[in-house]
């Protein structure tokens, strides 16, 4: 049975007069925000009434940056030098410190967005620039991350340089054999009775079922609800109520 | 006759593949940087280059945020509300801030660009949003300033809520006979001669002759020099030369 | 009795992975569609998708120019130059133009949004720039157009230039005794009841009840509705029924 | 022996306050220019600029649409999807367009540019959406291209979908046997003796030297010289010197 663990959501993705997620209403249920920072998503003013919502709420907020490609969500892979990925992380990550550390908290972690996250797993040269810039811009290096470490360029690069991987798991996405994600785009509904079935499970084995039905075991410390599919409330919801059954506590996770 | 004097100039406005200015060769020869932040100049490369000068020139630098208009170079003034000016400071200097303590620097001071700097002198609620800002990001707030402190917003807020003001002086542009500059769109060639006089004259007495002949004092501690000038080298040149035969220390400003 | 009217709504101002409005859902039931052009909303592939509605739904189609000011939603107004107007007007409408004529359609109407149309509406040279792109991009220059001509510098040069003006109404906003809108950020709930009875009353006479009670007769060829009021389907529905009711047909507007 | 040439130089990629490429020198030297539309370079103002100098230089010009990312120059590839290919390069041209038609001109042909251009002939769909742009948005549809025809996805599709294929020969980059140019970033100074070499050589018997020192016929009708390097010039006057010399004629491509 876990003791313990963190649910993160990222926030902050509206941009200008466009809306998106349900920050307001969820920020309230969960204990890690991942902030956008202007280049998918968000702009300055977002940003700081995401930073405002994360301080009212009493979470932990870190930086989810992005591609430089607003009409294209960051979801469009994009060929970066090294130097760019660093210039990227820093001028984002930076931006969004800044806000943070005005309110009195702490830039928490970096989890980098869509097409951004798929890059700097595929690439070392990528990765070390990536993980140099979360080592240059976060307080406490932390890095959120899902699936298993080995085989992935960012999450080794990020071990290897003494980064803390908070391992995440997800149960609005299915799982293959090998603990990795079956990534999609967007979420949809999803069936609440299997959903409430699959947490519980979780907390009490640490496992889920892949979708060829076989069990793997997910060495997670926090659960990431996307905060855009539209069952994330009564997600986060189950969550908490499973959670406060089973007597686990929810906290956002530490250095 | 002064004791000491610094020389800064706006730096990193390039953007992407386009080139401005002449940072490599300037930088070395002054004391302070203003580097463009993304919004009317300047983009994640450029500011992590213009860094990189400026700690390898051994000088000091601030953030010189623009208005978020790139088209049209932070120069047409737009309606932005109090909350946004502040959240356009704040992300601008904090990406920026990054970069500087990624390099073991500090974030030195702010100074607004353009028209931005022109909307907060004339409306006190920006002000107030702006002198925010620089107390929230910078270490110790300090805030670049041409012209007499009374009857601007910005400086008028920026000297009651305690930011540290530092007056400039220009030889690369007019005065009129209350010690205001007379503004104007780019800078041309300057008569070398004629700038050599005022600012050995400068040096001597703290004063400046305005356009209509009158002399009129000028308590600054920074010459700024326009960079993207024609004239920017050998106006830098000749402060150095003349400040060396005067006995005057070439020193950025301390808090 | 009017024995005509035209329902006009601006359109795609979505922008990438944010959606705004209910193209698919209100463009089927008026008959001229505003498309937004990139500057203040709307991108490329949202144009594509909101040319191809236009033509689904055998509407006619015109451009909706905004400011370049994505993340303020063109409603910040910005010093642009007369030529700086001219261009924006062309470049965003001539955009509009090719997806619109590779459908087989017509470019209908220019009608500049927000900030931007306020700015026209005060300022000759700004005006004159806009009329000039008006006549240099529409096949058969046309302006949509909001209150009296008089005393008004975009409408008042329209005139004077042969550009042909398209009087709106406004059901879900205000009108002073002079005609003139009282304008306000974000449309809310409208009473429908109320608003029922304005339409009607408006097809009987020709005219609306100002805010201080006073009827005030407006010569409109067209119905503004804001596509991203919540009471937008409502009103668009009343206005059908109530024309069907009273024989008025409903079509666009032509040259 | 060739009896006519065409020149085009790829013009209008200033952006802002920011200027590239020396249009106003280098367009009255040569037949054809390729505008930048807004994504990769070039501004509203700038495309108004561009066109306004072609006018008077008495040269055609058409459309040089880029990847949507000013900061990389539209030199990193980008994962755009088909659809999204066709709205960009609807976008871009039509926008141009509009400035062209304006003063009278037509939209002579499309370019594709720096990463775009090299995607377009990696992948079918991209190409096809792109050659359905080309014929939607073109009077005309002509596709100027450097390289042999076959092997290449753009090509293929172009010529499959009869779009006119306008086939370049460069003089300021170096060639494989097979035909295919060794791309590299920024041109630098050319030998102008070897480069005048070239150019006599190539007027007379359609062949260029490769790297490996073979002959390969290159059946251009069109010298594309790199506006930006810095024997752009020397390079121009050189073609038009010995042009005049043998003979042959200076013209834009016809459709």
């Amino acid at each position: 049975m876990l003791e313990r663990i963190d649910i993160n959501v990222d926030c902050g993705e509206s941009f200008g007069n466009w809306r998106m997620g349900i920050d307001e209403r969820i920020m309230p249920l969960i204990t890690t925000a991942n902030a956008a920072c202007g280049f998918h998503g968000g702009d300055p003013m977002t940003m700081l009434r995401t930073v405002d919502y994360a301080k009212a709420a009493g979470i932990v907020i870190g930086a989810h940056p992005g591609l430089p490609d607003l009409a294209g969500f960051g979801r469009r892979a994009m060929a970066l030098s090294a130097d760019e990925t660093y210039a990227c992380m820093m001028y984002q990550a930076g931006a969004l410190r800044a806000f943070v550390e005005a309110k009195g908290l702490a830039l928490h972690h970096l989890k980098p967005h869509g097409a951004f996250y798929g890059m700097l797993n595929n690439d070392k040269a990528l990765a070390a620039a990536a993980v140099r810039a979360i080592r240059d811009v976060c307080p406490k290096p932390m890095l959120y991350w899902a699936g298993p470490v080995k085989g992935r360029a960012l999450s080794e690069v990020a071990l290897a340089e003494g980064v803390r991987l908070v391992s995440e798991v997800y149960f609005d996405l299915e799982y293959d054999d090998d603990g990795f994600l079956i990534l999609q785009r967007g979420v949809g509904e999803v069936d609440m009775a299997r959903t409430r079935e699959r947490i519980r499970n979780f907390f009490q084995t640490g496992e889920v079922t892949s979708v060829s039905g076989n069990r793997v075991a997910i060495p997670a410390e926090s659960i990431c609800v996307h905060g855009d599919g539209p069952s994330a409330i009564p997600i986060v919801e189950s969550i908490r109520e499973i959670a406060g059954e089973l007597g686990i506590a929810l906290k956002p996770v530490s250095a």
